[in-house]
């Protein structure tokens, strides 16, 4: 059994999800142990530990578990709060921090898998969909340096790990995101300069590869 | 143009989500402008202050607006707090909570609709979905008062709106919420005693009647 102690992240190398708690981690300067969960065959730790939803990423802290990656990037802020802190200050930023961070969950995630799983009229509306929300995105990001301004925030760190799989959306739907979005093209090349996002995320042809894995499990063309 | 200043809700009075909102600012005791929208006819306030999602409930405070509306009752605590705090400090109980929050939103919200939208095996799967559902609530309330323990809190808050919906779930799926999750109907009961609740919350007749109304124009039976 692993050591319940310390910090334990229970994860899956693709996962934008396990990312964010990667990304924020590495932000706070916390070591913990890194486990690679396989899918088809949980591990006794992650039922034990997920019980209710049995997905990664599980963040274990001292024998305690939190799950969603958004919960888990708060749960670091507020535990590790002497370092860079994550979410701002004032409560209507925070509001506009989670908003934003829930909108990549339900726009950009959920069009996304549309992207390259539908074909036709489904991924038409999905293409859609992206690049009305990456015009969203682009629109609140605006002329900032980050989503939190000048602080390296919670937007950015719940969405900078969809960049990486940027080049997956772009192939399956034709488009381009440097010409529907530049400034979050600009805002990506920002984001990978620093540390904790250069060394979590990984080459967007190796997320390309992972996704013509899966597509041929689900038996996708 | 309705009053800027100050604080409005936008809101539809059925609403589960506008409702956690009322809740939170009557336990907080502020006072706010009331303002009923009709969905098929969409204010003007409502379009400007909720551009993205466009839906119920918007708060606005001074004229910014806040949407979403665990991101509202979040942004009520942090606002208001000097008063009945909502969240706990510890972030470990905070992060539970806001799990436990998003679980109602996900699977009792999710298998509710289906209850009275669906029929057969669709319905026989979202009742399956939603016992289950009121099982784990109900191991999660255990032996304690509210779900915030002797506090009245976040879980609580999000959740006692649906409590409503009950007897519309019970009738469109043929169970009872008493035989199978007895403690969930006391804590409903306790939560009731609460005039935060109680000046909220409709008469689960009512509610029936409504969802009766919304069948008929989706040409449900």
């Amino acid at each position: 059994m692993a050591s319940e102690k310390g910090v334990t992240l229970l994860d899956v190398w693709v996962s934008p999800f396990g990312q964010r708690a990667r990304i924020a981690l590495a932000e706070k300067g916390v070591d913990y142990e890194y486990k690679e969960e396989n899918l088809a065959d949980k591990s006794p730790l992650l039922l034990k530990y997920n019980p209710i939803h049995k997905k990664i990423p599980v963040l274990i802290h001292d024998g305690k578990s939190v799950c969603e990656s958004l919960f888990m990037v708060q749960y670091i802020d507020e535990v590790w709060s002497d370092k860079h802190p994550i979410l701002p200050s004032d409560p209507y930023a925070r509001a506009q921090a989670r908003f934003w961070a829930d909108f990549v969950d339900k726009k950009v995630y959920e069009s996304g898998t549309k992207l390259w799983k539908l074909k036709g009229e489904g991924q038409e509306e999905a293409k859609k969909e992206m690049i009305e929300s990456l015009k969203l995105l682009e629109a609140e990001l605006g002329e900032k340096k980050y989503f939190g301004g000048e602080t390296f925030g919670f937007v950015d760190i719940a969405f900078v790990p969809f960049t990486s799989w940027f080049y997956t959306f772009e192939t399956s739907a034709d488009f381009k995101v440097e010409e529907v979005a530049p400034k979050l093209v600009a805002w990506t090349k920002r984001c990978m300069e620093r540390e904790s996002v250069a060394k979590t995320l990984y080459d967007p042809l190796k997320v390309y590869e992972f996704v013509g894995i899966l597509k041929k499990r689900f038996g996708i063309e």
